[in-house]
């Protein structure tokens, strides 16, 4: 079996494109651009937890450092640095390969340098700590919304539960949507350029991987506010209204901006080639309460919100 | 039982010093000092790996993230910044409150600001990344050891595997000296004020995180040189010769200052109370390869150089 450092030298060390020194010391040194302020974000992905063991392991790969992007996506940083940290139960020479041809996919595709990590003995675990750049005083908060605000979120939310409960077998999904929406389960695509083209738009923003209602409350918490949602074409369907609502892992954004804006927010749609749909208003009320509406104007009944990994 | 954002709340978010914005959002806001490059480092501690299951909860806390502080004391870097996701088999609150009492001590002690994190539930498993500040082109590395530079190591290496061996039964220490060594591997001091003082002195530097002969290995390599060690007082037994020369886990420094300089480096040890010595020399050579002596000029036989988790 190969060492750690060879494993590390083989799969994880590439060259960077805008880092002082990358992988090999003990520590990457980065040089921050001038009046930018640093985000940096970290999440852990545990087998068991967050993704089946027999999750294909180039989709593994891509989805590890995408829901990290995400995060900064939501912040309206340009993503430019990564450390990986991976515990692994066996050095399998062709899992890892897969899982890196993912990975650096991800980081290709958003133009991040890998900088560091570790590689370790243990139940399979995958810590990604991202680093980004916002000019100063421009990142997008969860606590700017205010009374008035419009609130949208982008792409189709719920997919990437639909495609998880059509794994569980709890629901059957046709053909195309189930493609569709295991797609979004594996390969979600974060929205940087919609975060980047909300700075000095929005007033808050958040990225949607606990739930839409759950994601939209930390929003709502934060900012001390309350609000409404209006949802037209909700679906019959029980378990397709809770994934819509309450299902997680979808990675798109939900953010405010002033009613007075409704313009600028809809020309993104075009420019971005994303949907961005409106779906209620901040209102003065408790902080974090929402109500959901049908087309028709009928309270919706909501049952959980989202995820709590120990609940 | 408290939910993941409870816990996020109640052990885990605390004021901070010199940081925008820190846990609370989907990423921490961070603002580099003019001039200074910044060092990232990340870390990732297994249950069963790196440390007993049943090692005290408070020391692990403090060793999860002086383990990564002693990365920035080896680059030379002021260590600012840290972020922890913790994997957790179950949310036992009297098991994280003193691990955070712990974890707090060392960012208290190095005035560490910890501005993010994420919990999930899973086998036990901690990734700390650090952040710190070095002035641009001052970081110490690994690759600037140079023939003719003497080789020094901070404190008394090799007491951690000591402790651990003391563990595993594999040696019995009189009282004080397990104490002692049990207090090295469960307390670790990583030493940033030695990495410091460094800048502008060491050519090159690391922390003996795998082994004394192996981490030294890695500057040669990297610097492209070969070295001769020669040991006074090296201990008679096997096993504590073993742990000197290959035991990991002490975070002390080793590291390569030109010969024209000795006496900066002696006056270091009355400044920072912290014995120094110099234990060899950087030859030319082939890359990496290590002759060990004893006091006498006669080779000692090395088997492993350090740790290694796949091997």
């Amino acid at each position: 079996m190969p060492s750690e450092f060879a494993l590390i030298e083989r799969w994880f060390k590439r060259p960077t494109r805008h880092t002082v020194l990358g992988v090999g010391d003990d520590g990457a040194l980065i040089r921050p651009s001038d009046g930018c302020e640093l985000v940096v974000s970290t999440d852990m992905l545990v087998a068991g937890t967050h993704f089946f063991p027999e999750t294909d392991a180039e989709d593994l790969g891509w989805k590890t450092l995408a829901v990290n992007v995400s995060d900064l996506a939501a912040m309206g940083a340009q993503p430019r640095w990564a450390l990986l940290a991976a515990a692994l139960p066996a050095a399998t020479e062709s899992w890892l390969e897969r899982f890196a041809r993912g990975f650096f996919a991800c980081a290709d595709a958003f133009d991040i340098d890998v900088v560091g990590g570790d590689t370790t003995k243990g139940p399979r675990n995958f810590c990604v700590t991202i680093l980004g750049e916002v000019p100063r005083g421009c990142a997008l908060l969860r606590s700017g919304a205010q009374s008035g605000d419009d609130i949208w979120v982008s792409g189709r939310p719920g997919r990437a539960a639909l495609g998880l409960a059509q794994l569980q077998g709890r629901v059957v999904l046709d053909e195309p949507t189930a493609v569709d929406c295991l797609m979004a389960l594996h390969r979600p695509q974060p929205r940087v350029a919609l975060g980047l083209a909300l700075r000095g738009l929005a007033s808050a923003a958040i990225d949607v991987s606990d739930g839409l209602l759950a994601d939209l409350g930390h929003v709502l918490s934060a900012s001390g506010c309350a609000a409404t949602l209006r949802l037209d074409g909700l679906p019959d369907s029980a378990i397709e209204r809770e994934c819509l609502l309450s299902g997680g892992d979808d990675y798109e954004l939900v953010f405010a901006v002033p009613a007075s804006r409704r313009s600028d927010v809809r020309a993104l749609t075009d420019r971005l080639a994303l949907p961005l749909t409106l779906i209620g208003a901040v209102e003065a009320g408790e902080a974090g309460s929402i109500r959901v509406m049908d087309a028709a104007g009928h309270p919706v009944e909501v049952g959980c919100r989202g995820f709590d990994h120990f609940l």
